[in-house]
């Protein structure tokens, strides 16, 4: 007889086929084989999303891909490493149409070629509940040069790239909460642009990215640490977007995720070091606060000096 | 402020964390990193698992991480390679208990003693739907040594390890549609064993695991050499328990899933090395078929020489 293929091998064979990196053995065989870069490390880590807790279930579904296999290069990014490739696996509800797979490919297909990688492999399944999807990232590092999230002394500065609170405040706008006429929050919340390609090994004392708010990302860096940090909601940066939201959004952006910004420990005898590298990117850095001695506790100081309480620390998917 | 860390990281850290292998960081950064082991090359793969469709809600929940290991598992041994660590990510329903995710650290504690191995990461999220997880799976292998599936000769033998059939009957006793006193059935399906150990490489020619059914998996390996093949179902070894069950149940051993035994394409003067290897590593092996020229079809023969039909080639999730 001839063995009917069944639909899972006709979606694999029609959308992701064409998105294999050659290691990816064309997603015909039971595993990927991979020659890991010589003299590197490797660095690997695996998120997760799902339709209506990370994303809403009509988003577009080139968004969608976009999005997972960005979170994912952004802990790259955190780490100091250079992408390699990955692996998706994605269980989808039966009435998934192939329309919907070919706009989760093309979505993946368009940032491929923007960060130079391929798929390696997967797996597609069914699922009576919501769309959920994981994907695994490889990337490389020089041997002892990822970035940790421990290292931060007191008197390091707390440095962020970019702008923070944009894609709490797109979600906002998404649900109807804030209105935004340039259209770049709800941009930053479906898109967000890993800080992928920076140098700083040997420059960031610790780092990670900030994913689930800076402020509960930041306390992340202090338990690492063994310290605590203060920072100046006036130091922020704020996109014009955000800025035009108002200060009773200031707390939001604070405390939102899905930033995807880099959150930095600096000994001030580096920030000429950080400055030059940043510059050589094309990517904003500030300054917007200090660790310090002690348990930690995260200090946030508004314009008078005055400390702000919030009710909740970050978002947690759980 | 201190950042209250909500249910994920206090998850984490009392159930996963200790399952962190040294490369992951006690799960403590945005990433693992991993020095890969010298002159190999990386073999990596990734499996999903949904309640309700790959196994049964109520089922116990360290089965559920066992399996979710071993399938993976099984990828590795299909490519002859050694296991190096693995990722786990895990959407679950929010009201899944603790004492659930200890169980289900419980049973990958119990296999990474076994198989050697440690987390690297991961990620643990909410869902509205089923609990939905997904495992990638890291391994090695000497280069150039992986088994591919391509690669089978007209006139090669097809083997097997081990019994065919036993986790597709195992499924029919949870579903009260066949009973097996001796409960064999059912372990086979909650508890796969995966064939890793055996040295294949200059021996197999081509090989895969049998998660799909053997005749639709034995498509692949013709589809992927562009070949056909034959197989005699007298020859195909059933264990005690599904030789029990009788004539009616051959069918359903031929092509249900979750076998996870490795399927082989062999040159004839390969056999004796086979057959060493196999008893070296104490897997029974059985030739039940051969390779033929021509188009990708899987012809099954009964003991009288009838070619058998099938409503189905395999098992698919989708």
């Amino acid at each position: 007889m001839t063995a009917a293929l069944p639909r899972e091998f006709a979606l694999i064979g029609r959308h992701f086929r064409p998105l294999a990196a050659p290691a990816g053995l064309e997603l015909g065989d039971d595993a990927a084989v991979l020659a890991p870069p010589g003299g590197r490390e490797l660095v690997i880590a695996a998120d997760a999303m799902i339709a209506g807790v990370h994303f809403p279930p009509d988003e577009n579904p080139a968004r969608i891909g976009q999005k997972l296999l960005r979170v994912n290069l952004s802990d790259l990014a955190a780490m100091g490493a250079a992408p390699l490739g990955y692996l998706i696996t994605l269980a989808a509800p039966h009435d998934t149409s192939d329309a919907w797979f070919a706009g989760f490919a093309a979505g993946l297909a368009e940032d491929q070629a923007r960060y130079g990688i391929g798929l390696l492999g997967g797996d597609t399944t069914a699922t009576p509940g919501p769309l959920c999807l994981s994907l695994t990232i490889l990337g490389h590092v020089a041997p002892g040069c990822a970035i940790r999230r421990r290292g931060a002394s007191p008197g390091d500065g707390v440095w962020v790239t970019g702008t923070i609170g944009d894609g709490a405040l797109g979600l906002a706008v998404l649900q109807g909460r804030l209105a935004d006429a340039s259209g770049r929050l709800v941009d930053r919340y479906r898109l967000p642009q890993p800080r992928l390609g920076l140098a700083l090994a040997g420059i960031a004392a610790a780092g990670m990215d900030v994913s689930d708010g800076l402020v509960q990302d930041l306390g992340h860096l202090c338990r690492a640490g063994g310290l605590g940090a203060e920072i100046e909601t006036e130091a922020v940066p704020l996109s014009p977007a955000a800025q035009a939201a108002g200060p009773d959004w200031l707390s939001a952006c604070l405390t939102g995720g899905d930033d995807y910004e880099l959150l930095l420990a600096l000994p001030a005898d580096r920030e000429p070091a950080l400055l030059a590298e940043a510059a050589r990117a094309g990517v904003p850095v500030t300054r917007i606060g200090r660790f310090v001695a002690g348990s930690p506790v995260v200090a946030v100081r508004d314009a008078a000096g005055r400390a702000m309480a919030f009710g909740r620390g970050g978002w947690s998917h759980f």
